[in-house]
Protein backbone atom coordinates (compact mmCIF):
# COMPACT_ATOMS: atom_id res chain seq x y z
CA UNK A 1 0.00 0.00 0.00
CA UNK A 2 0.88 3.56 -0.75
CA UNK A 3 -2.03 4.66 0.06
CA UNK A 4 -1.38 6.00 3.67
CA UNK A 5 0.55 9.12 2.85
CA UNK A 6 -0.45 12.15 3.97
CA UNK A 7 -4.33 10.74 3.99
CA UNK A 8 -6.99 11.34 6.29
CA UNK A 9 -9.01 8.20 7.50
CA UNK A 10 -12.85 9.95 7.51
CA UNK A 11 -15.04 7.17 6.45
CA UNK A 12 -14.68 3.36 5.15
CA UNK A 13 -15.98 4.31 2.41
CA UNK A 14 -12.81 6.85 1.47
CA UNK A 15 -10.89 3.73 2.63
CA UNK A 16 -12.37 0.85 0.50
CA UNK A 17 -11.27 3.33 -2.55
CA UNK A 18 -7.87 3.51 -1.20
CA UNK A 19 -8.16 0.10 -1.03
CA UNK A 20 -9.01 -0.07 -4.42
CA UNK A 21 -6.42 2.35 -6.21
CA UNK A 22 -3.65 0.60 -4.32
CA UNK A 23 -4.59 -3.27 -6.02
CA UNK A 24 -4.96 -1.13 -9.33
CA UNK A 25 -1.75 -0.21 -9.05
CA UNK A 26 -0.39 -3.33 -8.25
CA UNK A 27 -1.80 -5.45 -10.15
CA UNK A 28 -0.44 -3.48 -13.09
CA UNK A 29 2.81 -4.15 -12.17
CA UNK A 30 2.32 -7.35 -12.01
CA UNK A 31 1.10 -7.32 -15.33
CA UNK A 32 4.66 -5.59 -16.31
CA UNK A 33 6.43 -8.46 -13.72
CA UNK A 34 4.60 -11.77 -15.00
CA UNK A 35 6.14 -11.99 -18.56
CA UNK A 36 9.69 -11.73 -16.98
CA UNK A 37 9.18 -14.32 -14.77
CA UNK A 38 7.35 -16.39 -17.31
CA UNK A 39 10.98 -15.60 -19.73
CA UNK A 40 12.88 -16.21 -16.37
CA UNK A 41 11.78 -19.84 -15.28
CA UNK A 42 13.22 -23.30 -17.06
CA UNK A 43 9.95 -25.28 -15.67
CA UNK A 44 7.55 -25.27 -18.84
CA UNK A 45 5.31 -26.23 -15.89
CA UNK A 46 6.37 -22.83 -13.85
CA UNK A 47 6.49 -21.40 -17.43
CA UNK A 48 2.60 -21.83 -18.32
CA UNK A 49 1.52 -20.86 -14.56
CA UNK A 50 2.92 -17.55 -14.62
CA UNK A 51 1.60 -16.99 -18.38
CA UNK A 52 -2.01 -18.24 -17.36
CA UNK A 53 -1.60 -15.88 -13.90
CA UNK A 54 -0.96 -12.82 -16.38
CA UNK A 55 -3.97 -13.98 -17.65
CA UNK A 56 -5.98 -14.15 -15.05
CA UNK A 57 -4.43 -10.69 -13.97
CA UNK A 58 -5.80 -8.41 -16.68
CA UNK A 59 -9.09 -9.65 -15.74
CA UNK A 60 -8.27 -8.63 -12.07
CA UNK A 61 -7.95 -4.95 -13.65
CA UNK A 62 -10.93 -4.80 -15.66
CA UNK A 63 -12.53 -6.31 -12.47
CA UNK A 64 -11.11 -3.29 -10.46
CA UNK A 65 -12.56 -0.86 -13.47
CA UNK A 66 -15.73 -2.09 -12.76
CA UNK A 67 -15.91 -1.84 -9.24
CA UNK A 68 -14.65 1.65 -9.73
CA UNK A 69 -17.52 2.26 -12.48
CA UNK A 70 -20.41 1.02 -9.97
CA UNK A 71 -18.89 3.34 -7.24
CA UNK A 72 -19.93 6.09 -9.95
CA UNK A 73 -15.83 6.76 -10.04
CA UNK A 74 -12.78 6.72 -12.66
CA UNK A 75 -10.10 3.95 -11.96
CA UNK A 76 -7.15 5.62 -10.29
CA UNK A 77 -3.95 3.87 -9.56
CA UNK A 78 -2.23 4.98 -6.45
CA UNK A 79 1.45 3.62 -6.00
CA UNK A 80 2.37 0.54 -4.20
CA UNK A 81 5.06 0.89 -2.40
CA UNK A 82 5.00 -2.67 -1.35
CA UNK A 83 4.14 -4.27 -4.31
CA UNK A 84 7.28 -2.36 -5.80
CA UNK A 85 9.54 -3.98 -3.34
CA UNK A 86 7.75 -7.78 -3.94
CA UNK A 87 8.67 -7.08 -7.64
CA UNK A 88 12.28 -5.66 -7.26
CA UNK A 89 12.99 -9.17 -5.17
CA UNK A 90 11.58 -10.89 -8.05
CA UNK A 91 13.68 -9.07 -10.39
CA UNK A 92 16.75 -9.69 -8.40
CA UNK A 93 15.54 -13.78 -8.60
CA UNK A 94 15.77 -13.20 -12.26
CA UNK A 95 19.27 -11.99 -12.72
CA UNK A 96 21.06 -14.54 -10.20
CA UNK A 97 22.73 -17.68 -11.32
CA UNK A 98 22.62 -21.16 -10.63
CA UNK A 99 21.28 -24.46 -10.70
CA UNK A 100 18.36 -23.77 -13.04
CA UNK A 101 16.10 -25.45 -11.22
CA UNK A 102 17.05 -23.80 -7.61
CA UNK A 103 16.29 -20.40 -9.41
CA UNK A 104 13.15 -21.92 -10.26
CA UNK A 105 12.35 -22.82 -6.69
CA UNK A 106 13.70 -18.59 -5.82
CA UNK A 107 11.11 -17.62 -8.25
CA UNK A 108 8.13 -19.49 -6.97
CA UNK A 109 9.42 -17.82 -3.30
CA UNK A 110 8.91 -14.45 -4.73
CA UNK A 111 5.82 -15.10 -6.33
CA UNK A 112 4.11 -16.36 -3.91
CA UNK A 113 4.79 -13.76 -1.27
CA UNK A 114 3.07 -11.40 -4.51
CA UNK A 115 0.08 -13.37 -4.62
CA UNK A 116 -0.06 -13.29 -0.73
CA UNK A 117 0.15 -9.47 -0.65
CA UNK A 118 -3.07 -9.76 -3.10
CA UNK A 119 -4.63 -12.09 -0.92
CA UNK A 120 -4.02 -9.60 1.86
CA UNK A 121 -5.56 -6.89 -0.16
CA UNK A 122 -8.68 -8.03 -1.66
CA UNK A 123 -9.48 -9.96 1.49
CA UNK A 124 -9.64 -6.71 3.32
CA UNK A 125 -11.32 -4.76 0.51
CA UNK A 126 -13.90 -7.42 0.07
CA UNK A 127 -14.66 -7.37 3.95
CA UNK A 128 -14.97 -3.83 3.46
CA UNK A 129 -16.93 -3.31 0.58
CA UNK A 130 -19.26 -6.21 2.43
CA UNK A 131 -19.94 -4.02 5.28
CA UNK A 132 -20.50 -1.34 3.15
CA UNK A 133 -23.23 -2.76 2.13
CA UNK A 134 -22.02 -2.88 -1.53
CA UNK A 135 -23.21 -6.55 -3.16
CA UNK A 136 -21.64 -5.90 -6.65
CA UNK A 137 -18.11 -4.53 -5.70
CA UNK A 138 -18.10 -7.40 -3.58
CA UNK A 139 -18.51 -9.89 -5.52
CA UNK A 140 -16.23 -8.31 -8.22
CA UNK A 141 -13.51 -8.65 -5.08
CA UNK A 142 -14.62 -11.99 -4.22
CA UNK A 143 -14.02 -13.39 -7.53
CA UNK A 144 -10.28 -11.94 -7.82
CA UNK A 145 -9.46 -13.10 -4.24
CA UNK A 146 -10.67 -16.72 -4.96
CA UNK A 147 -8.03 -16.38 -8.41
CA UNK A 148 -5.72 -15.40 -6.04
CA UNK A 149 -5.63 -18.40 -3.46
CA UNK A 150 -6.34 -20.73 -6.32
CA UNK A 151 -2.74 -19.25 -8.13
CA UNK A 152 -1.12 -19.63 -5.04
CA UNK A 153 -1.79 -23.28 -4.05
CA UNK A 154 -0.93 -23.80 -7.90
CA UNK A 155 2.35 -22.44 -7.23
CA UNK A 156 2.61 -24.53 -4.39
CA UNK A 157 1.73 -27.92 -5.60
CA UNK A 158 3.99 -27.23 -9.15
CA UNK A 159 6.69 -26.42 -5.87
CA UNK A 160 6.28 -29.74 -3.91
CA UNK A 161 5.89 -31.89 -6.99
CA UNK A 162 8.39 -30.96 -9.67
CA UNK A 163 10.23 -27.64 -9.31
CA UNK A 164 11.47 -28.97 -5.73
CA UNK A 165 12.46 -32.38 -6.28
CA UNK A 166 14.50 -31.67 -9.34
CA UNK A 167 16.23 -28.49 -7.32
CA UNK A 168 17.11 -31.58 -4.77
CA UNK A 169 18.18 -33.56 -7.54
CA UNK A 170 15.24 -36.22 -6.81
CA UNK A 171 14.01 -36.18 -10.15
CA UNK A 172 16.02 -35.84 -13.47
CA UNK A 173 13.44 -35.11 -15.97
CA UNK A 174 12.26 -32.07 -17.07
CA UNK A 175 9.35 -30.97 -14.85
CA UNK B 1 12.95 -10.70 0.83
CA UNK B 2 16.34 -8.91 0.04
CA UNK B 3 17.92 -11.97 -0.14
CA UNK B 4 18.39 -12.54 -4.18
CA UNK B 5 20.80 -9.90 -4.69
CA UNK B 6 24.08 -10.70 -6.16
CA UNK B 7 22.90 -14.52 -4.63
CA UNK B 8 23.97 -18.21 -6.46
CA UNK B 9 21.35 -20.61 -6.60
CA UNK B 10 23.38 -23.75 -5.91
CA UNK B 11 21.09 -25.93 -3.69
CA UNK B 12 17.95 -26.05 -1.71
CA UNK B 13 20.19 -25.95 1.32
CA UNK B 14 21.52 -22.57 0.34
CA UNK B 15 17.62 -21.26 -0.69
CA UNK B 16 16.54 -22.25 3.05
CA UNK B 17 19.04 -20.41 4.65
CA UNK B 18 18.48 -17.24 2.73
CA UNK B 19 15.05 -18.01 3.97
CA UNK B 20 15.94 -18.34 7.57
CA UNK B 21 18.28 -15.13 7.15
CA UNK B 22 14.77 -12.83 5.24
CA UNK B 23 12.47 -14.42 8.02
CA UNK B 24 15.18 -13.67 10.92
CA UNK B 25 15.74 -10.09 9.67
CA UNK B 26 11.94 -9.36 9.15
CA UNK B 27 10.83 -10.73 12.26
CA UNK B 28 13.20 -8.32 14.04
CA UNK B 29 12.04 -5.21 12.31
CA UNK B 30 8.50 -5.96 13.32
CA UNK B 31 9.69 -6.40 16.84
CA UNK B 32 10.44 -2.66 16.51
CA UNK B 33 6.79 -1.73 14.45
CA UNK B 34 4.72 -3.55 16.51
CA UNK B 35 4.65 -1.35 19.84
CA UNK B 36 4.48 1.84 17.77
CA UNK B 37 1.35 0.10 15.86
CA UNK B 38 -0.10 -0.86 19.84
CA UNK B 39 0.03 2.99 20.73
CA UNK B 40 -1.31 4.49 17.80
CA UNK B 41 -4.05 1.42 18.00
CA UNK B 42 -7.73 3.37 19.76
CA UNK B 43 -9.61 0.06 20.26
CA UNK B 44 -7.95 -1.88 23.34
CA UNK B 45 -9.03 -4.91 21.73
CA UNK B 46 -6.62 -3.91 19.36
CA UNK B 47 -3.70 -2.44 21.09
CA UNK B 48 -3.93 -5.72 22.89
CA UNK B 49 -3.62 -8.06 20.02
CA UNK B 50 -0.72 -6.03 18.61
CA UNK B 51 0.83 -6.36 22.09
CA UNK B 52 0.21 -10.52 22.21
CA UNK B 53 1.18 -10.53 19.07
CA UNK B 54 4.93 -8.61 19.91
CA UNK B 55 5.50 -11.35 22.94
CA UNK B 56 4.59 -14.34 20.04
CA UNK B 57 7.31 -12.83 17.46
CA UNK B 58 9.87 -12.76 20.16
CA UNK B 59 9.18 -16.31 20.30
CA UNK B 60 9.49 -16.51 16.42
CA UNK B 61 12.94 -15.20 16.59
CA UNK B 62 13.74 -17.98 19.48
CA UNK B 63 12.39 -20.62 17.24
CA UNK B 64 14.80 -18.98 13.67
CA UNK B 65 17.63 -19.28 16.29
CA UNK B 66 16.70 -22.82 17.01
CA UNK B 67 16.51 -23.70 13.46
CA UNK B 68 20.17 -21.74 12.81
CA UNK B 69 21.39 -24.06 15.79
CA UNK B 70 19.42 -27.14 14.40
CA UNK B 71 21.79 -26.33 11.37
CA UNK B 72 25.55 -26.00 12.92
CA UNK B 73 25.02 -22.03 11.88
CA UNK B 74 25.01 -18.74 14.10
CA UNK B 75 21.78 -17.35 13.24
CA UNK B 76 22.29 -14.40 10.71
CA UNK B 77 19.63 -11.47 9.10
CA UNK B 78 19.69 -10.23 5.40
CA UNK B 79 17.90 -7.42 4.87
CA UNK B 80 14.41 -7.80 3.96
CA UNK B 81 12.84 -5.51 1.78
CA UNK B 82 9.89 -6.17 1.76
CA UNK B 83 8.82 -6.08 5.15
CA UNK B 84 10.35 -2.65 4.70
CA UNK B 85 8.16 -1.26 2.71
CA UNK B 86 4.90 -3.03 4.66
CA UNK B 87 6.44 -1.55 7.86
CA UNK B 88 7.04 1.94 6.37
CA UNK B 89 3.15 1.95 4.94
CA UNK B 90 1.95 0.50 8.28
CA UNK B 91 4.51 4.05 9.84
CA UNK B 92 2.29 5.81 7.00
CA UNK B 93 -0.97 4.84 8.94
CA UNK B 94 0.07 5.97 12.24
CA UNK B 95 0.88 9.16 11.34
CA UNK B 96 -2.29 9.63 9.23
CA UNK B 97 -5.16 11.64 10.42
CA UNK B 98 -9.28 11.62 10.63
CA UNK B 99 -11.99 9.12 12.17
CA UNK B 100 -10.11 7.43 15.23
CA UNK B 101 -12.25 3.72 14.46
CA UNK B 102 -11.30 4.06 10.73
CA UNK B 103 -7.81 4.66 11.72
CA UNK B 104 -7.80 1.30 13.08
CA UNK B 105 -9.51 -0.26 10.12
CA UNK B 106 -6.37 1.20 7.84
CA UNK B 107 -3.59 -0.29 11.08
CA UNK B 108 -5.45 -3.70 10.46
CA UNK B 109 -5.30 -3.54 6.93
CA UNK B 110 -1.39 -2.95 7.07
CA UNK B 111 -0.98 -6.01 10.11
CA UNK B 112 -2.61 -7.99 7.80
CA UNK B 113 -0.40 -7.29 4.67
CA UNK B 114 2.44 -8.09 7.20
CA UNK B 115 0.80 -10.81 8.62
CA UNK B 116 0.23 -12.79 4.78
CA UNK B 117 4.15 -11.69 4.10
CA UNK B 118 5.21 -14.08 6.93
CA UNK B 119 2.91 -17.00 5.83
CA UNK B 120 4.43 -16.98 2.51
CA UNK B 121 7.97 -16.68 3.64
CA UNK B 122 7.48 -19.24 6.94
CA UNK B 123 5.20 -21.24 4.34
CA UNK B 124 7.90 -21.59 1.80
CA UNK B 125 11.08 -22.13 4.67
CA UNK B 126 8.47 -24.63 6.05
CA UNK B 127 8.15 -26.56 2.66
CA UNK B 128 12.24 -26.30 1.68
CA UNK B 129 12.62 -27.71 5.07
CA UNK B 130 10.43 -31.06 4.97
CA UNK B 131 11.51 -31.66 1.43
CA UNK B 132 15.67 -31.43 2.65
CA UNK B 133 14.70 -34.26 5.57
CA UNK B 134 15.11 -31.65 7.92
CA UNK B 135 12.23 -32.60 10.90
CA UNK B 136 13.39 -30.61 13.39
CA UNK B 137 13.90 -27.21 11.35
CA UNK B 138 10.57 -28.51 9.79
CA UNK B 139 8.67 -28.15 13.08
CA UNK B 140 9.91 -24.96 14.51
CA UNK B 141 8.62 -23.66 11.19
CA UNK B 142 5.21 -25.18 11.07
CA UNK B 143 4.57 -23.46 14.81
CA UNK B 144 5.48 -19.96 13.53
CA UNK B 145 3.69 -20.38 10.48
CA UNK B 146 0.08 -21.84 12.66
CA UNK B 147 0.85 -18.64 14.64
CA UNK B 148 1.26 -16.28 12.02
CA UNK B 149 -2.29 -18.15 10.34
CA UNK B 150 -3.84 -17.96 13.99
CA UNK B 151 -3.13 -14.12 14.44
CA UNK B 152 -4.13 -13.03 10.90
CA UNK B 153 -7.01 -14.86 11.72
CA UNK B 154 -7.56 -13.24 14.79
CA UNK B 155 -7.57 -9.45 13.34
CA UNK B 156 -10.08 -10.69 10.52
CA UNK B 157 -12.26 -10.92 13.38
CA UNK B 158 -11.51 -7.84 15.04
CA UNK B 159 -11.76 -6.27 11.97
CA UNK B 160 -15.35 -7.77 11.01
CA UNK B 161 -16.70 -7.64 15.12
CA UNK B 162 -15.50 -4.63 16.48
CA UNK B 163 -13.15 -2.13 14.61
CA UNK B 164 -15.29 -1.74 11.14
CA UNK B 165 -18.83 -1.37 12.53
CA UNK B 166 -17.82 1.10 15.03
CA UNK B 167 -16.19 2.91 11.60
CA UNK B 168 -19.35 1.99 9.88
CA UNK B 169 -20.89 4.11 12.80
CA UNK B 170 -23.15 1.26 13.58
CA UNK B 171 -21.78 0.32 17.39
CA UNK B 172 -20.92 3.10 19.54
CA UNK B 173 -19.56 1.34 22.36
CA UNK B 174 -15.55 1.15 22.62
CA UNK B 175 -14.76 -1.63 20.66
Amino acid sequence: MGLFSNEEFNSMSDLLIEQLKDLYDAEQQLMEALPKMADAANSSTLKDAFSSHLEQTQGHVARLEEAFAALGLRAERQTCKAMKGLIAEGSDVISAKGDKAVRDAALIAAAQRVEHYEIAGYGTARTFSEQLGLPQVTSLLEQTLGEEKEADEKLTAIAIEKVNPKALGKIAATA
